[in-house]
């Protein structure tokens, strides 16, 4: 298959330097693109509903295979040479794809992932893994005012690019897939050819924390060698402004429960003097951060690698989002005293994920619980690592009175410690920042602009999470981030979307990498 | 019915008297209970298990209902005029029973309460509705020694007293009902009558906070009228001693919600920026309570009335139960820096019954929940009301730059304010404390001793709340309880029960009361 289109693309080859001098005359990339997808947008679309409709939570392997079957057959239709990469039986599996471009002297790889969040919180429109395609963005909690559905058989004409598909990973991270492969489809029906060689790495549990990515990468150095990796995740500016973004905050978990008596005691008759397992969980929290975000770990900032001045740069000039957000998400503060969001993210973070004790509401019994649970995540910039991050807090804890277990404490070790706290850490990955001022980090961000036609947002670092530091402590390869999806898409969160103008977009960009890299690197 | 049961007392009259003179020689009330309860404890426990069966959350008042039809037929079948008091179409019921004894010139009223907590919490054993027999306490959670289940068609010869019935309200409160009628069901066997003319009262929403008691009660006081009303709710000592209470404490009920962002955010791209309400609420209660129990509301405590020094020393002279309780509920450390458990419950308090934001553990997503919410109750002691504690938590918040809401806010209110917080207050109702020098006082103390043969821990003030102030602010009558089921109950909690012996032991205590009180208050 991949002979055939290698064929092909050579037939092309003297077409395409033809083009490439009549450059100001010929028909853009972009345009010729454009044009291909205007003709197209229905096939793209259930090319996409299809891969939603795979239910794809990551602790379910079965269903990532059979994303990854289902992944498979669309690359091998686009004659990629493909192959199932594994870190051992029974664990979520990686693909990789393989598109050699005759005469092409640098190799561009792409990641995406294909797994998603899990769906278990309630609140969603319809079922997270039936893709539903919708008039607009959601509405207000209780306004009545939600987008409808849209019935594409009863639709004629060009599809209103503000209508989204609602569906788990619309946006987390299976659309920029889709982008990719008719990128490569466009560019073949308007006759060039990419500058560059393609490859694809579909990981297939980034959202579990990319725990057997370190082993799939060891094993397959040498096929996943490329002159830069670029990240197919991650949002757009809330702008809606393209972004190239060159390193991501890494990530570490931890689940962390607070003990109060064996059984559930009357409050009444037993409170005030049984201890009660949520406030000193509340305790806790604030002891570890205050309410705009510091984290008060003592030394918990020591590790931070301050931003160069051409990061520094970069920041400043990243367009101002705040007053928009604010009045999109009803926000009548921000945490950080006022600063701004883009500088908020070269920093360290702690998030509260979820609280749980008993029950709220109609069901709140008059008890003391048992025990409380908070679910944090903490964000890492360079040079902090997971493991460093696990010791200070949980010295810290210590200091502070805590006897800290790493299973469900028994009997006896509650009656023998005043604090005892289960700690489950998940020490994911550190962050990552790759040097912008390298010449593929130019040629990457030229070639957004030129699929734009305006001046990408640079980030030095992305406030989301991304194993980018996997790849670039291992395969020593320049990783640069070139998201497309909406920033509103509630990713991890409920009824997660995509707007259908940023999967057009998204084409655009990857085409435009794919024709133009090579040649920018030769200049 | 009633004309009958009179008759019947009033042909063993002269017996009665002559057994009061020989009071030396004749079997006492207790052996005589006693003797009943031994031949019939299969009837009883199927009379107990049959009104266990009846769903009584007050919420659905079809099933408080269902309670009111069962519980008429019970006190019918004994000779009690029954009517039900309500407060209006569509509210619970409160059953009231007379039962009125030929010569007696004191009349004694009883309280109980019918309907039950909230059964919405996971880990019951088994239908918090279907009552099961088993051979004992719940095992250590994970420890695989829970209690079996004990057939009684395959037991022969007296029941094993530490055997429990697990049930919703098997402790709270339905039990004692059925003690009281077993006691007159003795008292008629053994060819006694009570010293004082009976009356019932059996709530229909306690568990609900009585919103309708005050209106109930204002109806009917003429018909409510007696020279002391005694509470049979609550549990006995931790040392299985038996008690007499004059109070209890009141409670208020708080249900708070804080706001994060409309929508929920992914953490890594707007975490440390938009808001999280999990973090904002945890440092909420860490300033409204530390973790020894002390409330850090300026003035909370100024309306607190200090013990009498009768109080004090009958607070002393209580049984130490700590280092057990400790021991049973694996304890580490206690609030109140070592305090003792009954000095801490003559103090107002504040619970955090339930904990709830987003999700935790498996469920949980990287992402910021757009609410928390925590729910308080408070226990207050005399003279605190609820309606002044609502002020000061309120005028508190606010100086704490909160802005508080009763309703759910819309996006316009979340935007104009830097913290919401909606409050949802249930103001149940104020303490209450008896005086214990009263000659009625003393005189159920005295026949509580007589029915156990040990001295009664006497306790000025109970720490669970039942509504005795609805009763004494109205009513201006002595109330005093007299509770008989076990501490270790899980009343309120998952697999409620009650250990046979503590249901022995009520009838008994009951029944002296019935046979007792008129000629002690005489003397």
């Amino acid at each position: 298959m991949i002979q055939r289109t290698s064929v092909a693309f050579g037939a092309v080859l003297l077409l395409a330097a033809a083009l490439a001098v009549a450059a100001e005359t010929a028909p853009s990339v972009r345009d010729g693109v454009r044009s291909y997808r205007q003709a197209h947008e229905r096939e793209i679309l259930a090319e996409l509903t299809g891969l939603l409709a795979l239910p794809n939570v990551a602790t379910r392997v079965a269903d990532v295979e059979r994303n990854a079957d289902h992944l498979t057959r669309m690359l091998e239709r686009r004659g990629f040479q493909v192959r199932r990469l594994s870190a051992g039986e029974g664990t979520p599996p990686s693909l990789y794809g393989e598109l050699t471009v005759p005469g092409a002297k640098r190799t561009l790889m792409f990641y995406a992932h294909y797994d998603g969040q899990p769906v278990d919180q309630k609140g969603w429109l319809s079922d997270p893994f039936k893709p539903v395609l919708r008039t607009g963005p959601l509405g207000a909690p209780g306004k009545g005012n939600d987008p409808k559905d849209v019935d594409l058989t009863s639709v004629t004409g060009p599809l209103d690019p503000e209508w989204r598909i609602y569906a788990r990973s619309a946006s987390d991270d299976k659309s920029p897939i889709v982008a990719i492969l008719t990128a490569l489809d466009a560019l073949k029906a308007g006759g060039r050819k990419p500058s560059v060689n393609v490859k694809l790495f579909l990981e297939g549990e980034e959202e579990q924390g990319s725990a057997h990515l370190p082993e799939i990468l060891r094993r397959n150095a040498p096929l996943l060698a490329a002159d830069a990796w670029l990240l197919c995740d991650g949002p757009v500016q809330p702008t809606r402004k393209m972004q190239v973004f060159f390193g991501a905050r890494g990530v570490a978990g931890l689940e962390l429960t607070t003990y109060g008596p064996l059984r559930p005691l009357h409050s009444g008759h037993y409170g005030n003097w049984a201890p009660n397992p949520a406030v000193a969980l509340a305790h806790l929290i604030a002891s570890l951060r205050d309410e705009e975000g510091h984290i008060l770990i003592p030394g918990f900032y020591d590790d931070v690698r301050p931003l160069t001045a051409a990061e520094k740069s970069a920041v400043a000039a990243m367009p101002a989002v705040e007053a928009k957000l604010e009045d999109d998400l009803a926000l009548g503060r921000t945490e950080g005293n006022g600063a701004r969001l883009e500088d908020r993210l070269m920093d360290p973070a702690l998030n509260i994920r979820g609280l749980r004790a008993a029950e709220v509401g109609e069901g709140a019994a008059n008890a003391i619980p048992t025990e409380a649970q908070v679910s944090i995540d903490f964000r890492l910039v360079p040079d902090q690592t997971p493991q460093k991050v696990k010791e200070k807090v949980e010295a810290f804890l210590r200091a502070k009175g805590w006897t800290l277990v790493a299973e469900a404490p028994d009997r006896e070790t509650l009656r023998a410690h005043p604090k005892v706290a289960r700690l489950a850490w998940s020490l994911d990955y550190a962050a990552s920042r790759t040097d912008m001022s390298l010449p593929v980090s130019r040629a990457v961000v030229a070639a957004v602009e030129r699929a734009t036609g305006e001046p990408a947002v640079q980030v030095p670092m992305l406030g989301g999470s991304v194993p980018m530091a996997l790849f670039t402590d291992r395969l020593k390869a320049p990783m640069i981030g070139v998201p497309m999806v909406n920033h509103d898409n509630n990713q991890h969160g409920i009824n997660e979307n995509l707007r259908l103008q940023n999967l057009w977009d998204g084409i655009e960009i990857y085409a435009e990498l794919m024709a133009d890299l090579g040649s920018l690197l030769e200049k």
